[in-house]
């Protein structure tokens, strides 16, 4: 479906009908009866729509969206899919998913979705997961809450450099891939290095600060957000969640490691 | 179903025929046979005799419910639905739930259930579960015995101020409500603040100093009880179940930051 | 089926046929092709042959009986059903359970068995077992090498009493009776003594030193072996398994206080 | 199916057909339209290609298998059935598994395969795996990143003997046997020992160390790997995954007595 600005819908809060120009500037979200339901209806495991629920159902025994915390996004061609805003993650269906079309998000602050779910908000993390998208041509971009991450960027406030999380000489680094637009994963003496950016009260404003670490950092795959979590993402489904996988164990490892008196870093070639 | 103080009807645990007023003086149960055994019956799953035994077999994965401990009450405009005491949690089905009429609860030492399972005994939480009922309006109600609530009353023994739990400058507190008929959840920089209780050796007698402390802080959503665990409450299933989430995972992550030498509170604005 | 001394049998082991006087010696096994399949077969997943499959599944994902270390006992009147030595515990079946008769198990060493799988070995814990059924009329007790037991044992041995793990002042001590033909349940200001026993290399040596602290701790539900497990019973399945779970929960809560300098005892009154 | 070096088969990666010599040289891999997949096709649960993806599952839980890190191998006889490189150990199926007769497995760099999946790359574990088949006659070879794996290989760093984890007088040591074609299980108070070797770039690298280890500790059924994780066998799938669980049951239990200042080794007889 292409929304015309000459279209006339339903605000999705107000229940009254605008224009489409009037929808556009944000104020009102439109919830037309043909609420382009079929972009999340599919019998395919695999569609993201379906993709989406299953992994958060995943993520939620893992301990990285308690709370309705954290969430996920994927990325198919120019149509991204993304997890609402406050749902119990564990519990999420297919129905609840925003979709909208990466190419004509000019403006984030003017966001149009192709299909909204009636009852919910869209998550405060559709900006930093577009930063993925459109930037590093990611697939797929999750977002947790992980406590290991968070302590991991607790123990850093306290180190000479508090803005980068560093690890080396532990085979799981391995699930990493180099970076951008190179072939091949990093080797078991390279260090992955993470970077930290400060939290800020609304998550939507993280978005600069990511961007401004991608841009120093542009092979990593993730961005730690200082007591809060991590943003990881990947070219496929795939590489998003298993790089998010091997993180979350870097991270666990290297809190044990602090409790326990080991670097971090060492000097093996 | 009314229950008229005219009637006769079997006591509970002696078995014998009773009046009514004998009943409600709270010495015996009734056990009629038309034991409204339809309130805890019903094809929803939403519906509150469904939901309950659901949340406790997720909250004895949790480790929140261990050995019958912990429990989950829901309000459902005027009835109440209790899980029983003494039961297996994860094992709980429809038919173990108690319901109550609110507005009849009067003299909490006289106690009548609209519907009582045949062999099981009320919850000791009864009373304080009707207290965030009708104090705070409620919608659910749930008791943990989370070994990270009980670390963190331990922890807070020896600190300056033993009876109030902090923490700020952590996203997830942004899981919480601002509270009492306010609008909107906390912010990143708020302090949270759940007040701890002492335990007692018999569970309903916390519920004065539970309630003298939803007195003291009436913005919170849950209230610490020493050496014993945590109630968490909301005004939906939905806000009580995520609230104790966050809750919970804020207990197991202010322990590790007691482990890794890491303050509660910091100074960041 | 009752066995006569007059019958022949085929051994387990040998596969040769013996009768009962040879076979009752103890160096043989019967496995006559009837072998009281019936015993263990049953459409009632209340069923004991059901039971101990169903909680030894629940408690390998508990870490309870990892590596096929652990087992479960079950006591319906006379007849008592045990988990087979060597099974991963997650996935054991009905028909893996041995039975026989409480009253006929005079000499530890003769054991009959009136139900024994082909191609299984009785477990070390058998003795075990039977003690809590003949002294304390326990009708379930559960053995598991869960590591917040032996962690506890191995905390002690620096201590002054090395063989007595004593807590106080926790809610979760109410989970557990009085003791031995004594009503009611523990309080929170009680003090839940359990006793330690020294490990040997085999595992049924242990059987004396159990009952020795049986005799010298008439009230106790569990006995702690050093370095090894705890065995715990109760009167019902229900008990057995719920103290079972309030006893690991007050292990982990007793080790996660060590490593916060907090102590076991303490004067609230 | 006999592969013939006159056979003329399509390559799995440059889709060009070859003649099986130049496939067999290695550079090549066969992806004839007959790919043996009957190998990986049975209606029973405990057949290898079925086994691997089910205790794979498991593994993941246990987080053994995070980020598509570890593995796992079956010998069914002279054929050996090997998860496959960087598949989501959780979402393994049949069809992923390659399957290679052992006795052709002359020259480690030229890996002939009877069954290759078509999109997938074999594991770089696959020689480590054979070695433990060749020189040990295991039935079976489980490859975890345990985090408990590579904290006890980091504890060791610090430690005279670097290149040996010990630990004695713990019941869950009698999860292992006594060794290479010897009868029976390690005792209470036997010391087991596991060799660690040092981690390489390339994990196929690891194959001569992992064999040297062997040499030296003839009756090991671990090696573990610094930095990385462990290597478990057993003649049996029971034995190999039993005595993985009990060795993580271990390792786990070491990390946390060295928390708690207890020591691996002890002098009771």
């Amino acid at each position: 479906m292409t929304v015309h600005s000459k279209c006339y819908m339903q605000c999705h809060r107000c229940t009254r009908v605008w224009s489409q120009s009037r929808l556009r500037a944000g104020i009102h979200r439109m919830t037309e009866s043909n609420n382009n339901d079929h972009l999340v209806k599919s019998d395919d495991s695999q569609h993201p729509a379906n993709l989406i629920p299953e992994l958060c159902k995943k993520f939620w025994t893992l301990g990285w969206v308690t709370g309705t915390g954290g969430g996920a996004s994927i990325r198919d061609d120019d149509l991204v899919y993304l997890a609402p805003s406050g749902v119990q993650k564990e519990l999420m269906k297919p129905e609840d998913i925003y979709v909208l079309e990466l190419s004509k998000q000019l403006d984030p602050k003017q966001r149009i979705y192709l299909r909204s779910p009636p009852s919910l908000k869209p998550s405060q993390c559709t900006p930093l997961f577009i930063a993925a998208f459109t930037k590093r041509g990611a697939g797929c971009c999750i977002h947790t809450h992980s406590q290991w991450a968070v302590l991991v960027t607790l123990l850093l406030e306290s180190q000479s450099n508090k803005n980068l999380f560093e690890i080396n000489n532990i085979e799981q680094i391995k699930g990493f891939g180099k970076g951008y637009q190179k072939q091949g994963a990093l080797g078991y003496h390279d260090t992955l290095r993470i970077p930290v950016i400060e939290n800020t009260p609304h998550e939507e404003d993280l978005t600069e600060s990511l961007e401004v670490a991608m841009d120093k950092y542009p092979d990593t795959y993730a961005v730690l957000v200082r007591r809060h979590g991590v943003y990881v993402w990947g070219e496929t489904v795939h590489k998003a969640k298993t790089q998010c996988e091997s993180l979350d164990y870097l991270f666990q490892l290297a809190v044990e490691m602090k409790k326990l008196g080991l670097p971090w870093l060492s000097d093996i070639a």
